[in-house]
C-alpha cells in the first residue's frame, strides 16, 4: 500500500492537512484525478490508489459533510511496454472509481493540462532515463570501468549519477506541473539514502557491488567478455533528501509540503530470508540484465548472488538500520 | 478510417454545423475529451479518431482563427479482455493527442460525469450483451431451435433481439448521457437493414443462415450434439434506422442531428473474394463459436463456409445492392 505505516501517517497527515478537495471537486465536475506514475502491474497500485482515495473521502467529509462525495478517475501509467492486460484484468471486481490505463514515459507530456489532482509515484523515480553521461566512454574521467554501479565508485561517478537524476527529476516537474492543477499534489516514495552517506554503506549498495564482482569474475573465467561487463551501468540512483529538496525548490513549481526519511523494514531482526529478498530483486532489476546479457549469464549471476549475499547475511541487515526511503508531498503553486 | 466516405462526408457536416467546439473547450481547460467505445485493437480506432480529431481541429480554427488548438485527449475503450498491450505499442509514433486505455462493458459507467465531448462507437453496438430471453428455452414461443441467428426465424425470435437490442442501446444511451457535456456528441456506425426488410434478405443473412445448416448437418452425421447447436445463438442484432430512432428519441437525452443508411461496399463489383470475405468475417465472430464449441469444429464449419458461400456468391453480390451501414450523429441535449 503507501510504503509503510509511518510514511503513509505523514502522506495521510500532509493530505488531510492541505489538500482543499473541496475546490478542486468544484472546479471539475465533481471529479478528483489521481494518477500513478510507473504502475507496473498491481496489486500494489491498486492498494495504494485506494488508499489515498480513502483519504480524500475522509477529508471531503470533514471539509462537506452533506454533498455528495465525489467520483474518482484513476489513471494507471506506465511504459507502453508494461503488461497493461494484466493490470486490467486483475482489476478488483468490486472497485469504486473509474479506470484508465495509460501508456507512456512519465519523462513526457501524458496529460491534458490542469487535469490532475493527486500524482502517485512509488518506487519508480529511481530509474534513470539513460545511463549517466560518461559512464561508457573510455576517454571520460567518470569511465566506470570495474562497476556496474556507483556504490564504492570515485566521487565523479557519484555526481555523473547524480546529476543524470536530477535533469530527469527537473523533467518530470516541469511535465507534471502543467498536468497538475494549483493546489494538486505529488506523493513520492523512493529509495534514498541519509544525507552525506555513502552508497556503499547501505545493503543496496552492497548488492550492487556484489553484481559486479560476480559479472567480473564471469569475464575472469571466459563466461563473457570484458566488453560486455564493461559496458553495463544500472540506471538506478538513491537520492538523499537534500539533493531532492533542492532540485524541487530550484524547478520552483512546487512547494515541498512534507519530507523525510524511513526505514523501509522497521521490522527486520535476525537474519534476512535471502532467497525471497533476492526474487524480489530480481523482479525488480532483472530486466535490465536481460537486455544486455544473456538469459545464462543473467541466471547464473542470481544464482551467484544469493551465496554471495548469505554470506554478509548479517551486514546485510545491520545496513538496514538506517532511513533509506524517501517520502515526500508536493503541492503544486 | 470513419467508416465509408459517404458516411464521413455526413458525420463530418453534422460535426462542423453543430459542434460548438469553442464552448466545449473553453469549459474544459482547452481540452477536448474524445472515447473511441468498442475500440478493439487498431488501426482502426487511430484512424477514425485521428480523422476526428482534423474535423474538430477545422471547426476550432474556423470559429477562433486566432486561438491555439486545444489539446486532444483520447480514451479507447473495450472490454478488459481486449489486447491493449497491442494497441498500446502498436501506437503510431508521432501521435499529437494524449492516450488513455479504458477497460470495460460500455453498457456499464466508464467515465466521469461531463468528461467527455465527442463519443464514437463504430461496428460495436450490434453485438447484444446477451442471447435474448427465451431463445434458448424449449418452452418458450421465441426458441429458437433449428436456427442460430434470427434470419429465417419466425417474427417472435426476430422481436426477442430487437428487444434486447432496444434495452442495451437505451442502457448505452443512459450511460454516455451522464459522461458526455450538454453539446457533446455521439457518433454512431453500426450493420444495419432498410426498414421494413428481412434479415434473411441481406448477405449477412444468408451467411448465418449457411452457419447454422452447417453446424446441423455436423449433427446428423455425428460431430456435436443437437443440445449443443440448440444451445447456441449468435447475440448479433442488425437495427433498421427507424427503430434505431425510436429508441433514442425514447430516450430523451439526445438529439438525432443526422441519421441514414449507407452502402458499405459501394465498389462491389463481380464477384466476392470469398476466402478473403471469410477471413474478416471469421476474425470478427470467431470468438463466439471458440467460446461454445470445440476448435474443430469452428473450424470445420468456417472450412465448410467457404465453400457454401462460393456457391452463392452471385446471390451475396446482389444482396450488397442495399445500404446496409446505419450512421447517425446524436447530440447530447
Amino acid at each position: 500500500r503507501l510504503a509503510t505505516n509511518v510514511t503513509k501517517d505523514h502522506i495521510h497527515d500532509a493530505i488531510i492537512r492541505k489538500l482543499d478537495v473541496k475546490s478542486l471537486a468544484d472546479s471539475s465536475s465533481n471529479t478528483i484525478r489521481l494518477a500513478d506514475c510507473g504502475c507496473a502491474v498491481g496489486p500494489n497500485t491498486f492498494n495504494a490508489m485506494q488508499d489515498l482515495i480513502e483519504i480524500v473521502k475522509h477529508k471531503y467529509k470533514s471539509q462537506c459533510p452533506n454533498s455528495q462525495n465525489p467520483e474518482f478517475h484513476v489513471s494507471f501509467n506506465d511504459q507502453s511496454s508494461n503488461d497493461f492486460n494484466t493490470l486490467f484484468t486483475s482489476l478488483p471486481q468490486e472497485i469504486h472509481f473509474f479506470v484508465a490505463g495509460v501508456p507512456g514515459s512519465f519523462h513526457k507530456r501524458l496529460f491534458p493540462e490542469k487535469f490532475l489532482h493527486l500524482v502517485h509515484v512509488s518506487y519508480a523515480l529511481h530509474w534513470l532515463s539513460k545511463v549517466p553521461e560518461g559512464l561508457l566512454d573510455k576517454n571520460s574521467p567518470a569511465w566506470n570501468k570495474g562497476r556496474i554501479h556507483y556504490a564504492f565508485a570515485p566521487e565523479v561517478v557519484v555526481k555523473a549519477y547524480a546529476n543524470q537524476f536530477a535533469k530527469d527529476l527537473e523533467r518530470f516537474l516541469n511535465n507534471r506541473a502543467k498536468e497538475i492543477v494549483p493546489g494538486g499534489m505529488i506523493i513520492i516514495t523512493n529509495p534514498s539514502i541519509p544525507d552525506g552517506m555513502p552508497f556503499s554503506e547501505i545493503a543496496n549498495g552492497l548488492m550492487y557491488n556484489c553484481m559486479g564482482t560476480i559479472l567480473y569474475d564471469m569475464v575472469k573465467v571466459g563466461l563473457l567478455s570484458e566488453a560486455q561487463v564493461d559496458s553495463f551501468n544500472l540506471p538506478i540512483y538513491a537520492c538523499p533528501p537534500g539533493e531532492f529538496g533542492a532540485v524541487v525548490e530550484r524547478n520552483g513549481n512546487f512547494r515541498i509540503e512534507v519530507m523525510g526519511l524511513t526505514n523501509p523494514s522497521p521490522w527486520l531482526k535476525g537474519r534476512i530470508n535471502m532467497p525471497e529478498y533476492i526474487k524480489h530483486v530480481r523482479a525488480a532489476t532483472e530486466s535490465m540484465f536481460n537486455k544486455h546479457f544473456s538469459y545464462e549469464v543473467t541466471e547464473e549471476m542470481f544464482r551467484q548472488l544469493l551465496e554471495r549475499l548469505e554470506e554478509i547475511n548479517d551486514k546485510m541487515v545491520s545496513c538496514y538500520r538506517d532511513g533509506v526511503q524517501l517520502f515526500a508531498v508536493l503541492q503544486r503553486l
